[in-house]
């Protein structure tokens, strides 16, 4: 099957999966942003749409008429390259246009992609590519964004009682990797982001890796050893968090020992994998437990050394690393406008690795970089430990 | 008729039309709150149905089964009295109850007032009375509030071609009025709020009252004369707030004079009054005219006295008087919770006159103290002059 | 002798009592800024030196030569006629000039004054006895907000040991007024602020008002009755307040019954008169009381009336009152940038009177107004009843 | 010479040379306080003394008294291991204790650190080396915190007319650096902090290394080409801060080509190194022009390799590198409250080599690692370009 027919039948799925995440939603729900970092699940529908038009349908689609100036205002999200946009802060504000003309818009824009995937120009298929998995990335900001959003309130509302993490840890093993000079990095010629390339070499001291994500269990033993009262445990930075926020947990626990979930509030279980710690608790654990948290490359070597030994590297929370996120080395970002997607966010974020059980099926690879602030805990992430 | 019924009756038509006021919003306007000040539509519904079931049904309808505890956090304005109430700068955030059930919970308490007025104990009337008038209050705060995140948005919603002011200025004339030792607040045993007791005895200066409100026409040669950029003419309070705000025009005037409006922008009309004004506005282009705002007292007695010969004294716009909001000699607030209604806010407010285009039937009265901080500008606010 | 020379002499005695109060500061101290409200002891200095400068020998001494424009930058307090200012909340970073050169200043600037008061053009005699007034009023303002800084630090400064108030009260007896059409403010043609004019007629209502000043131990039972845990006492902005800033006592109170003052930390005497309370908690005791404030019309026409028998009117500490600071009908304010001096601070304030034992002997009148916003408690506060 | 009394000289020296410092200073000026990431002079030689007594005399000095324990609340920086803290941004309020009660304090010290090195155990040598160095470190300090102070002051004061930089650049040279695995960190024996530790392998590409600092002259040329108006060059968090500062050239540029310098304002050089720049300025300019910051191994390898080749490695400004400050693998931290010296900053903040004029002799070092967050630019901080 030529790689046209293939984006364009994934083209069909990816964009009807995203309509389906807000079925569940009331349409009070569509507007909904918690905070500032979070967007509206109608704002990422349209946001993933502009995306498509502004980056392949307008500069390639001859007659292609785009949309509303004021559209596009709306909907870029940071690039700066395509012009002026709304404040972050309010895209909660934008209760037009409504969910039914962001959905014919979406029809028109899928339409006319199709249209273009008949006869593609050479340029086009790695855009669509892009934009796809740029698609399925929004896809898991919508979930935790919303998620967010539904903490908020004191009803504490039910997204979908099929929609929680059902994955549950083992009795960790330390997995010795014997390290040298190695390479990390995308190599190859299928799809990945910029910022997974150059393969490179880099050096590794010998170190061993945890088979098995932190659990609840343990997470709760750190706490009742007064892991959020001592303060030598913490960065500075985090400290001063956890004092001003007054965290004494990780994000969505409530009192009972009960965590507030996508299936609502449910009973926490020692088992399970613990997750929505920011980078900040993930180190602080890490040190209270004499252990430390792998660096980026010490995850991808040790997750292709060590294979199925390795317990849910994907599929079940993103793990924070020890690695700032930071440029590899010949790291050159694509031209344009689209080159914005990671370069310049390569200043005070941490990377982590796999991928959570919010991340769309085919989205996941070994040497994808996910990063955040230290300091973000609202997002599916969880902690591995090494030594 | 009696007045059971007659309340009944009221009751039943005041309630419907704070539904009619919804019925051209898109679903995710509902939930839209500009800034702290405002509330969402939604709310609007939920919390004047809270207040009839709080302090109607639940103190005097036997086995009235009041709201989930929750609805109760959520829909409390300021009584502090009642117990905890959701931070009000987040109502924005409250997606749930989604609108149906508002509504559901709407036709629950109209029965069971419909069923109280049926055989009502003495003090439930003034009571339904007082619920009545406040979810009249609300009809205009709703409008208002939508009419500040309409304006926030890029395309400029339109909430009803019909909606805006129509009221044009006359020329204006000096009415002469004596002063004296006079009487100003309500009197009598019909229904008003607290605020505007005891009807007592005030010395006033022989004055002059302007017989029209200040037009977009008077108000254009102000800021053609600088009035946005003369710190001379304004409080140092306001002088700052035109420097922090850069504020050169009221509130909803675009560039190309225009202005934004219920019905979505407008040109400007000369002959139109001037409004969405700060106090610190109304009372700099008083000063730059040469005249001055005039006090409260001054508003009610030439309202009195020269009648009809004072043009749009209601109906129109609220009018900025020179008046802070302190109580009246001798004004006691009610007893228990309904005591919070005016009373706590009688610091830092000026007082407002008259009523506006947004002000349902029925609910103006010339003793009535409406009353905004200086800084406010998002209410149907003008000016008249006094000298 | 010749007001010229009485100017001569009291300018002598006034410019040397201010320098006289910084005597017993470490040189540390004289940059001291607390709070943005608050300003630095040699910022006094050299600002009131500045106000002479400009406001009578720029405009009145031929050949006077100015200072260097960026003091006069640096000194302006709030003219916007005269020009642009340095940032009030950072006087404390305006360590230069040093007060050696400011001190310098001063001699020279009374030099001058002293010259030109030897033949004096008509004017200039208003405009040196204001610049007295000023002056005095900074002096007062130099030790309010020396207080402020030094409770700040852990060592707990000592000021002066004998800078503290001794007053104790009596006995309140409530003292009968009759009201009824009354003249306030200013008459004559003595030295007087613009804002105490003009003497105008005011219709007042039977009023008792209290003989004395609330004590503290008035004020520990209002505490110990749970006045700072109850919302119903406060007006809605003065709970706000309660709350986010942890009030539950007079600004200076300490643990252990303990003040700290100008001669540092002293035990509370229950009959000392209570001080630097805001409004709001003045307001909320009246109420607590049962009582309320008097009104600025009140407080001087009690006075007035029962001359001796209202104890501690003055020297003792500034009463607040129910009146916000507004204009008197037919206010004007002095021409010029001097019209700036009280005439723009007409809003979101509250009016006291009476005098402090802050307050430079010949500074106090039964007419003056003060006003401060109803949230400043670092002044010399107090509060009288009335009802 | 024994160690001992080599370090006795040391302390004799470095002591001295701090309180030489202040010689140029205003009384006034040591309060001075610009913003919460800078200190007030007199704060510095406060904070050193208790360094020495707190880690130093009253663990191995028997009954040696310690300072009023509100002395040690108030010049604690950051051991949270020692006990609570006044807040950073309030250290210009401190006015007390005196400058002369501060001085007479280190002369106490002084005198029992020199009986306690007359027979010192054997734990004591380190903790005083570490002392003078962390004295050296606040010298530096002291002077970067005292042009942040005086750079807000209208009348820019001149620190010491001879305290500037006098360095200039040579044309820069591209010097080949081979790469492949090496090692860096301090290895050995003498005095070197935590953060140098353990020497260890890094695997490095070819490189190449400028062998001269970016100058005044080729950063006009980047800001004439719309350095400061191009987001394409910029990190998103730091074009973020070019909006919200107005950024539009370094730190203490002025209009005219000025810089505000510890000698004053001066005429700008543009053979001068630039200086004064954020990590965000330094990245921008460099991916302006082509190249890149080098990695701090870069940094260590190229100036091992070259020798003099490498211009003004040390002595003229400290280097912005392309790494995060992170630990060395295997770093431990010391023991104890002493612990928190480096190690809990090792989050979002860049390492910065080489070092600066206002680095004290003897305190510089190859393996040295200078760190601040990106944003920060008050520092003596400049850069070298790689590729």
């Amino acid at each position: 099957m030529p790689i046209s027919l293939l984006l364009s039948q994934s083209l069909r799925s990816v964009r009807a999966h995203t309509e389906a995440l807000i079925a569940p939603l009331e349409p009070e729900d569509l507007c909904l942003q918690g905070m500032a970092d979070a967007s509206p699940p109608k704002w990422h529908l349209a946001h993933t749409t502009w995306f498509f038009e502004t980056f392949v349908l307008q500069p390639h689609l001859p007659n292609h008429r785009a949309c509303d100036p004021r559209w596009g205002y709306q909907f870029n999200s940071y690039y700066d390259a395509v012009g002026d946009r709304h404040p972050r802060p309010e895209r909660g504000l934008l209760s037009r246009p409504p969910i039914r003309d962001v959905l014919s818009w979406r029809r028109d824009v899928d339409a006319a992609l199709q249209l273009l995937l008949n006869d593609p120009p050479p340029d086009v298929l790695p855009l669509v590519e892009l934009g796809l998995h740029h698609e399925q990335q929004h896809q898991e900001l919508l979930l935790m964004d919303l998620l967010d959003a539904f903490h908020r309130q004191p009803l504490a509302p039910i997204y979908n009682q099929a929609a929680d993490l059902t994955a549950r840890t083992t009795s960790p093993q330390w997995l010795s990797c014997d390290g040298g000079l190695v390479e990390i990095g995308f190599e190859g010629s299928s799809f990945h982001f910029d910022n997974e390339a150059p393969c490179h070499r880099i050096w590794l001291e010998q170190f061993a890796f945890s088979s098995e994500l932190v659990s609840v269990g343990d997470y709760l033993t750190f706490i009742h050893d007064g892991g959020y009262r001592r303060p030598d445990l913490w960065m500075s930075e985090g400290w001063a968090l956890v004092q001003q926020g007054g965290w004494s947990a990780p994000r969505y626990w409530r009192p009972g020992e009960l965590e507030f979930t996508l299936a609502g509030l449910q009973p926490l279980d020692p088992t399970a994998p613990v997750r929505h710690l920011s980078w900040f608790e993930a180190d602080a654990y890490a040190r209270w437990h004499g252990s430390r948290l792998p660096s980026e490359a010490e995850w991808e070597v040790a997750c292709a050394l060590h294979g199925d030994s390795v317990q849910h590297a994907h599929g079940v929370l993103w793990q924070w690393t020890s690695s700032p996120y930071r440029p590899y080395p010949g790291f050159s970002p694509a031209a344009g406008a689209i080159g914005e997607y990671n370069g310049k966010f390569m200043s005070s974020q941490m990377v982590l690795r796999g991928s959570s059980w919010l991340t769309p099926e085919g989205h996941a690879r070994n040497t994808y970089r996910n990063f955040f602030p230290p300091a973000s805990r609202w997002m599916a992430s969880g902690l591995r430990l090494a030594r």
